[in-house]
């Protein structure tokens, strides 16, 4: 989506501030050259480009608390940070805001091989996570294609969802407890992991998709799944996307092995062949193609091509066992970003839409974008089997926001959601109000000034000043 | 436990206030008559005796937020109360408050057959929640003794956990979406059962769990579990109290298909069989038994015994695969709240503890009570599969809480959790600090006061004046 960037300027240095953040940190993590800032100081789409004096990397919770602290006395906004990897402006100092960088926190343990739970320092990135998951002989229930940069903080922070939603939850449901320094400079940590523990307010609950609007997450309790290394998948040419929309519904009550299931539609995954060079995924083009994994720690295989034979509207299959077959399966429906990416800047629209209508929506859409903006394409697909479509536009002004005006609005009309797994950050903020009331705005205000009373806590975010 | 229980006196009748909520529910729903209130100001165990001027039954959300206005004006404080099943007097007018009952709240619906959800009031039974995910084709995750009064609301006020917690997680777990009115005397609402849908704060997240002190749900929107008709249960005589801890933990990991893994030990299943007549559940005694249950679409007997038999300390074994033969092996389990309770009223302490402590405490606990109560009994089971122990103390004086207090310390002592699925109530919030830190608990009450700024929302629960 077109955010409301700003033009990089150079925000002037405040050495009395510098220094006190570097007596904490040591001077060595306070950044403030200008160069090494910038890097810090804008998104890794480009589209937010903001500016900072300083980016303080603490080592510790206890010098995180000191920092928010000292901020905070002194009435200066600060931007946490982890890997940097958000789509929605959220973490990026648009305001000139100080960045904190959790990314020195990056320790991972203890790990309870027994009882299958991990404890992270936010730093650790989800990649890191899962590996740790899979040594102690488990899984780790999330996973997304920015596992590599993105850290465990930051997923917690925006409640980071996935491929996996539909079988494991959201990171919210893989959530024990946290570390974590409130606005208030407090240090609150639970992160003893028990199962049940009804002993007070769910903390870590609403910290998880705060976006660093309440408090910084400086390490989580997370809970395992069992490995689940028997996959199969299969892609599904579908009659049409009701078809498509309604498989994925059924397989979800079918298929308890059920993994994924990715919508894709005949114009994606024809541009995905041919900036790939990738070959057809079946012989003959369909309207709407399902893409299916199911796991587990039984051959899943015929549990799913029963459950697919059932199906109506599957016109062709294919059938993929080898983890080879499988990845490639899944490039398709990767291969989306990149393929969307060679046709310029896309606005990246993540919408999640009831049942009830997200087929009819899906093929609506186009023509609710070609209202406002008649030359624009629109590329759609995603997880649908939670209901997530992520619509990409191309061919538009990086800064019209008619068309993500446009979408938002149709989509809220219908029940939707504005914001599936991306967040609101500073670019989603103004259409905050269509899924939200002013009841629940006012609430969220007040949870806000609870916990950061002084609102410094990446005040442009979210809540908003 | 024992609680500050109160000597039932008549409150004063504040004719003006009757009046006033007469207005809003209508003469018929404001109940007054002391012999009618009695009923709602004690709790089904009879340890939690109150007094209220009226019981207000409220039969919208709307009634329901213009009651919280009214008293907030007046600066009258509040007992929300649906089946009244708590354990913890979290739901009795213990200092006088205003009962609101939601029991008139009653509706299901509506149901999303197809993506295996459902909204209901917040005064429908736990057990008419778990009907209607049945006739939806689905099955709701959560279950529980109290199913047949305990209600939804109340469940969800308090994060009620029970038997599958293991497998589904806790009613948090469930939860899509709340609708609900605020201290504050706000509606909020947000029942579109998105499953993906980062637009703010979770509030759902939040209420659930908070015992009512910062406000009222009123409805509650639900995922629901994929049903799984084929069970298995099977008792298994443990050599001791670590190889049982032991097993339920490798279950967790070995067999996806697990539901249920409860601990007994011999005393208990002693105490079981003497009061109500059923013979051993097998041949010899042990001193420690393991009740698993395995459930899903599959028949799961062979998952089952191929477990069981690679785990470790098993003496003897029975399998049943028989619905009423399992149903025989649950009641040796279920019978012991029964069979402790013909002992006279017990000392329940409902407790999580670490998995690495858990066998020790298991068995030093009985040791622990002695210390200070040398003549009681100590009976323990409970849901082992996540770290939850009961312990029952007979023998002792109802007001004696040298054993809860020694108990809990105990428990805190080696990181266990105070309440595992009960919540704090009244009855344990002495003893709250021994697991919340002043940070988190200065945390808390920055949230009451933010939800509930008059401080009218069950005000003696939890967090406390």
């Amino acid at each position: 989506v077109t955010a409301p960037t700003r033009t990089p300027a150079a925000v002037p240095l405040d050495p009395a501030l510098v220094g006190s953040l570097e007596d904490v940190v040591g001077a060595a993590q306070v950044l403030t050259d200008p160069d090494v800032v910038a890097s810090y100081a804008r998104d890794w789409t480009g589209r937010f480009i903001g500016a900072t004096q300083a980016v303080v990397r603490p080592g510790s919770v206890d010098e995180v608390a000191e920092v928010v602290a000292r901020c905070r006395d002194q009435g200066v906004a600060i931007v946490p940070q982890g890997g940097n990897t958000g789509m929605v402006g959220g973490s990026v100092p648009l305001h000139g805001e100080v960045v904190v960088s959790l990314r020195r926190l990056a320790a991972v343990g203890p790990v309870d091989a027994a009882a299958g739970q991990l404890t992270a320092q936010a730093g650790v990135t989800l990649a890191d996570v899962q590996a740790a998951a899979r040594d102690a002989g488990w899984a780790y229930g999330v996973d997304l294609g920015g596992r590599d940069s993105a850290t465990i903080g930051g997923n917690v922070a925006t409640n980071a969802g996935g491929l996996r939603v539909l079988r494991y939850g959201d990171t919210r449901a893989q959530l024990l407890g946290v570390e974590a320094v409130l606005g208030t400079g407090d240090v609150v940590e639970h992160l003893g992991g028990l199962l049940k523990d009804n002993t007070g307010y769910a903390l870590h609950s609403l910290l998880c998709g705060s976006e660093g609007t309440l408090g910084i997450v400086t390490a989580v309790r997370l809970r395992l799944v069992p490995p689940a290394p028997q996959r199969v998948a299969a892609i599904l040419g579908m009659k049409d996307t009701s078809s498509a929309v309604a498989a994925a519904l059924e397989l979800r009550r079918t298929l308890p092995a059920l993994s994924a299931a990715e919508l894709m539609l005949s114009d994606g995954i024809d541009l995905v062949c041919r900036v790939t060079g990738s070959p057809p995924p079946l012989a003959g083009p369909h309207e709407a193609y399902l893409l299916v994994e199911a796991s587990g720690t039984a051959d899943p295989t015929g549990d799913l091509t029963t459950a697919v034979a059932a199906l109506p509207g599957v016109e062709d299959a294919a059938v993929a066992v080898e983890p080879r077959r499988i990845d490639a399966l899944f490039r398709y429906r990767e291969g989306h970003t990149e393929a969307v990416n060679s046709l310029g800047v896309p606005h990246k629209l993540d919408v999640t839409l009831p049942n009830g209508v997200l087929a009819e929506m899906v093929d609506r859409l186009p023509s609710v974008v070609r209202t406002v903006a008649p030359d624009a394409s629109v590329w759609l697909f995603g997880h649908v089997g939670d209901g997530n479509v992520h619509v990409n536009v191309t061919g538009l002004a990086p800064d019209d926001e008619r068309v993500d005006d446009t979408v938002l609005r149709a989509v809220a009309e219908v029940g939707g959601s504005i914001s599936a797994e991306h967040g609101i950050g500073t670019a989603k903020r103004r259409w905050l109000s269509l899924n939200r009331s002013e009841a629940e705005l006012r609430a969220f205000a007040a949870l806000k000034r609870a916990l950061d009373p002084a609102g410094i806590m990446n005040p442009h975010v979210l809540v908003g000043p």
